[in-house]
């Protein structure tokens, strides 16, 4: 090599030497971004038990095995909390009171996963009566990607709103990228709740969602504007959507005073800046599209044809 | 804990009684998701082999490596499909019958694998021809998430034909995951197929697809609603795309009865619920966009200038 | 089987033998799919170091850990770019010198590691500042997608320069596959780059884009016709987008001499085919929008309006 390997990694270490801000060392410990993948999967599994593992689930070994699985990730998942305890000290709590702290709150997301797993189930016939093309509610938990975003984002909610920093993040993160589905862990989303196909759906922190919403993929309910930036931390910045809204592939609906009024229908596409009332359609007329003839192969086509023609 | 593990436990062996619909346990055995995803490997594996492994693949072992792999997942596949027809059971078929009709379903897949290959052959071509990125087959096979979806489709719709149920959807989901792209098994595609970039393009279960058809990402082949529910489940409520079709970026394409005819181009982010005859270029007119300037920083902008900066 | 094991394999033999053009065997050696993983992992981990390994870190054997993993991924990157010399050997180089040229490559990555942190630090804090939802720097680093997507695309980029073949679009199809974020390695990308949620986000090859650009989810930079196929190879097909510039979701800029000038802020769902002057605000009239009431329940409704129900 043309510079020796202790060459480059004193370049290296002086780099990390002078621009601290992107990395970290010593100090506090992060929570560790596999370990929360591997909690998050277990949650999944407590969650629907029997569907992802590869042997055959008997009764007799189940009591024990689901006892096995929870204190697992109990330990696991106090330890990480701790961590984020540790990065961002909850106002009053002592440097020692940590670990109790964290085992706290992992009791509080245990003890409230039968809850999730009632709302859970309410998604999954969401999802029977939604899409004709479902045949049944075990291809919906084995093969449903929206189904895995929703039930990460409602376990990643019960911690966001006991104020855990970063692990809430880092789950809804880790079913983002297995799903192209991006719920902020702070969105606040009902019960028969139906994401079809997923692919780039986005809602923001601060989304109030109702029951019985069917969302098509590429829809987002975002922020008007961020150029405020950090200014607007706190502050409502996306939409609201009552009960029994349909929203159809690629709408935006922006803006936080933005209300979607119960019963709603939101057509493809559509860009949406302000609230509708009840039992609204929502839609661009068909009119504006054109369609015309290509030209003849050989023939010259009109300057105006050819710039259509290059255009597209 | 303020609540003992054992309490915890019995909470959530609770839920599972309470609520059966959402997991499973004894009865019958449902096909295995890590199992499907080493399955879709092993078979991505013999439509293109020596790409994807460590070691450099020479002539002498083979024919040797072949005839392993494709025990391997014969072995696995009719294991995993003896499970989906336990769970659905065709017509007239004893249970006894089961492991034997998954086998025969095996054999019938991996007998069609060389015509697979040969549609796949004209795929990687397309895509050779289709985009100035690419610099040869080999980057296509190594790198193009557009191939491996569809590779994954073809191989999913065989088994979808055959009525084996579960396990396509886990194929199509387990590509979807990877590429974004998410092609229903059930969709019937021609040859010399290509999709480029892919992410956010949804196909529902009844296109029909011709040959020489081109399409960007974000592209959505729908159901013009689906609030039928499951009483449209045989229904063809896809659109039908003929030959030599080219659908830019964001387009969708909506109901059963929507055909694209021969030849047509479908422009970026075009809304389109009805049919459209041979050689037709659709669009929006572009003067639909407005251009203003922004105000200089420092003066105040007339009122309906500041509500369109506050829009965007 | 109706068919054996050993028929299976001669028909796949068989077909192997026929359509050569999609299979790798002897010959040379193609860059493993695998190791270009592990090894774009290596390389994030130099570039954000103890942000990714489950262990704590101390400044004790900071210094030690980074020259191993400095040296493990030399050897690694140089043996997979000897692979990529052999597949397209650069103009004037003999077989006997890949393996000396390619440490030379890998040597020039290396030293570059420093410059790419130093952008990348710019990049962390666009994000903090143009997102409110985000708490830290350390939660950018931990769980934004895009940041994942443009360190890679970083990488990318400077193997790309050094006219390396394969590779640095396996680095970037890697990044994609995890983020949904498709960014050509050919693409030329100032400081302070931020892209908020990401998926959908497609950058052509030949994109140059300024410092302090804003981009979210869905968004392409892309060309206007690919017709030409292997003929445009070399041109410039995609936008320019110059400093401080915003775009929001959904908007699609297509065009090599499109150009975005500078302060613009382009809406969402946007469709621009040319060039804007510097501070432009580019957005589609909300007046667009049809926004109906749904008929009563159990009316029957004027035919126009049903037509209306049944098209969304």
């Amino acid at each position: 090599m043309s510079e020796s390997l202790e060459q480059l990694t004193a370049k290296l270490l002086d780099s990390y030497a002078e621009l601290g801000g992107i990395n970290h060392q010593d100090g506090v410990n992060l929570p560790d971004k596999q370990t929360v993948k591997e909690i998050t999967q277990q949650l999944l599994y407590l969650l629907f038990p029997g569907f992802f593992r590869k042997n055959h689930l008997t009764n007799e070994d189940f009591a024990l095995d689901t006892q096995q699985r929870l204190q697992e990730v109990c330990t696991s998942l106090s330890h990480e909390i701790t961590k984020s305890l540790e990065y961002a000290p909850p106002h009053g709590l002592k440097a020692c009171g940590y670990a109790a702290a964290a085992q706290e709150i992992t009791c509080k997301l245990m003890t409230q996963l039968p809850q999730i797993r009632e709302v859970l189930s309410t998604d999954v016939q969401a999802a029977l009566d939604g899409d004709p093309a479902a045949s049944s509610m075990e291809e919906i938990i084995l093969a449903y990607p929206g189904l895995e975003a929703i039930a990460v984002q409602r376990v990643a909610h019960v911690l966001y709103k006991l104020e855990v920093s970063l692990i809430p993040r880092m789950m809804t993160e880790w079913a983002h990228a297995r799903t192209g589905i991006d719920i902020h862990a702070g969105a606040s989303i009902g019960s028969s709740f139906f994401i079809d196909h997923g692919t780039g759906v986005v809602f923001g922190e601060t989304c109030i969602i109702g029951n019985h919403v069917k969302i098509y993929h590429g829809v987002t309910l975002g922020a008007r504007s961020t150029s405020g930036g950090q200014q607007l931390r706190h502050v409502k910045r996306h939409p609201t959507i009552e009960d029994h809204v349909t929203i159809y592939p690629g709408a935006t609906i922006l803006g936080g005073e933005t209300v979607i009024g119960k019963g709603s229908t939101i057509g493809g596409n559509v860009f949406l800046l302000h609230s509708v009332p009840e039992r609204s359609l929502v839609y661009y007329e068909e009119g504006a599209v054109l369609v015309k003839s290509k030209p003849q192969p050989g023939t010259v086509p009109p300057i105006e044809e050819e710039s259509f023609i290059y255009m597209i």
